[in-house]
């Protein structure tokens, strides 16, 4: 059976964000015969349509670890009640230009921490994000991460049974969605 | 009766944008004792939660006037059914540090242009978020641009009847909100 | 000072119901100087827009204690993500015929309980409603009651006291825009 | 190859209903190899979860005939920027009790009509209820129709020849879904 291939991007540029921890241990977690790919975004700039023609190298770089994957995880915190404006900024570069989407068609899983609701909010905005990216969004489980401080080890690990077990749950059905 | 100030941003980048023709459209529109004041955005880097506490010269500029302001206009595109990174971004600092948010109890009111329905999933994206900003949106009427190359001439104004009307409107129902 | 009176209303038809108990709690968390009215529900018929010229006596009824009203209060359970179809019929039948909703301009509070987050769902949804029916949502706190069968004595009063505070924070909060 | 089922329903108690007529628009645009059934709603009580161990017959027939489907086509007017109460009170029925939904795991589109967007707003609620129904929703092209008076000839059929086009390329991406 061909090994799926995963990409995974998270929200966040600061050091020591807990999402970046979730795509961690996302990596620990991902069922067998599967791996996750992680796709930095630390040196995307802002997105700018005059730029679109002739996008930044580390914007090529970002989309070519998408397309090349059979399917994405997507690790974000909730800002204002919605996806950081970081997170969302990777998600219209890897859009464009039109009809050169990156996300088209793929099998999609969502991952968040923080805020009262664990980042619910955040995933929502998303999910309507991707009806125009015709993305084939994982339905359950949920994973909403709170207090996610208490949830990780000092090594970044997350040790929290139940936030394991319904991450691996999560990962099963993205891998399943890419094999159909 | 004391002059209202209205401070103005857009969420786009690129040169031509629509969204930047809205704002110049509005301060043209603006209801007698009031003035629109644009807040730029150009300078301002993607958000970092690490830098929050010693914030950039263009992020502290634009918190300053937002502050001063009596009210806040936004004029935003849709992207992927959503707003885009860039303005969610300069949201995103303008909320921060915690405490120290520019828009707290601020009227507010959006005009956007673009997507088949004129930007409209961008301002209930948006509107959720000032539930959490805790702003005061305004709620009729709602200004849509679709088609917007169409109601533009070639110097940037406003050339559609139904626009400027609905425009005033909304303009009229902002400062009302901010002189309560 | 005048007396403040808040029409509440739930979204259950059931015994037993969560949302009634919220709505009999929040009866005795009112602010001095103002108090709950309940408006029933229980005889409002699905809407038919075919009737809405010649409504029924139990949709009169209920437009008529929230048209005299100052503010709403609306208390919510979760289904399916969503407002449950019984209370949004009840908030159709409110709005209509155009031009004589019950709801215009009113100040309006939001409390939920049940599912994993409380009810959030149910909230934001309502949220976009209002913005047509040009309600003015509290923003502050919001109330999302989880394990409601944790929260009740068997008398059905709330025991919970971060839920009392929060509740009585809300009510005061609403209050306030009423007489603003 | 097998013929593909779809279960329709609309969202109006009206005669007349705009929706209704893009139910009857539907059936006479099916591909080839598929048919629609027309799941009636008018029998359907208000939901009450008191009842749902014992449900009554009309909606036990909804149920039936969802479940035979392959997949499921809604058409939906757009009320207060939301899903019609009595819609979303059929789907309250059909995904109870819990464990027993004639939803899960389906195939479903969606049209609508009416409002300023079409019924847009109607269809991004029912897309988040989906989520938890556990359905498997069609992402393009999305069916809005505008001032549908205008749409349909007297005899109720649908004469607008883009909207006509779209229909059918909705309906054979529906059909699609149903047989992978």
């Amino acid at each position: 059976m061909k090994e799926i291939i995963i990409a995974g991007f998270g929200g966040s540029l600061r050091k020591g964000s807990f999402n970046r921890m979730l795509l961690g241990a996302a990596s620990n977690l991902m069922p067998e015969g599967s791996r996750l790919e992680i796709a930095e975004i630390y040196d995307i700039p802002l997105f700018n349509q005059d730029l679109e023609e002739d996008i930044p190298a580390s914007v090529a770089e970002f989309k070519r670890k998408i397309s090349m994957a059979d399917g994405v995880l997507i690790s974000t915190p909730e800002y204002n009640y919605s996806v950081p404006g970081v997170l969302k900024n990777v998600i219209d570069w890897g859009s464009r230009p039109y009809g050169q989407s990156c996300f088209d068609g793929k099998p999609v899983a969502l991952v968040s921490s923080g805020g009262r609701l664990g980042g619910a909010r955040a995933q929502y905005s998303l999910r309507q994000s991707f009806v125009f990216l015709n993305m084939r969004p994982v339905n359950m489980p949920e994973v909403f991460i709170s207090s996610p401080a208490d949830k990780f080890d000092e090594k970044g690990n997350l040790k929290d049974d139940e936030a394991v077990k319904t991450m691996k749950a999560l990962l099963q059905q993205l891998v399943n969605a890419c094999r159909q």
